[in-house]
């Protein structure tokens, strides 16, 4: 996976979980350091709608599967 | 919430989550120093089946609102 390339994908995710990979709010999950398979599964689950959120839904729906390998990679080389 | 009963309530969790909350396998999340918050959302959705898993389904059935209090806060205590 490119993690550059996940980076500048995850400009809009920042905006939720943090420039850091630290959620800016309580109930908004820290993605740094995370485990890249489980954020793609997740990503994907958002993305195919068999996991449901309002925002994420609509985060994940654009997202190639490259994108979201990219992004999980970004996140999981945080601290 | 009480971070000791949580500890104690968590040692199922530790098989797949680590003893140090750190998961076992690439696509079971870490929880360490997670938001509690979201935990606490991600183990009720798990126990209400709003958020579909067929192994953490059956892991938060029989927690109570207390439980996922005091697990969310253990975990989220962890670094």
């Amino acid at each position: 996976a490119d993690v550059a390339a996940g980076k500048a994908k995850s400009a809009t995710c920042a905006g939720c979980h943090g420039s850091n990979g630290i959620g800016i709010m309580d109930t908004y999950p820290n993605l740094a350091g995370q485990k890249a398979g489980y954020l793609a599964k997740q990503l994907k689950a958002f993305k195919d709608g068999t996991r449901a959120d309002p925002i994420m839904g609509s985060m994940a729906k654009p997202l190639s599967d490259a994108d979201i390998a990219n992004i999980a990679a970004y996140y999981a080389s945080l601290k």
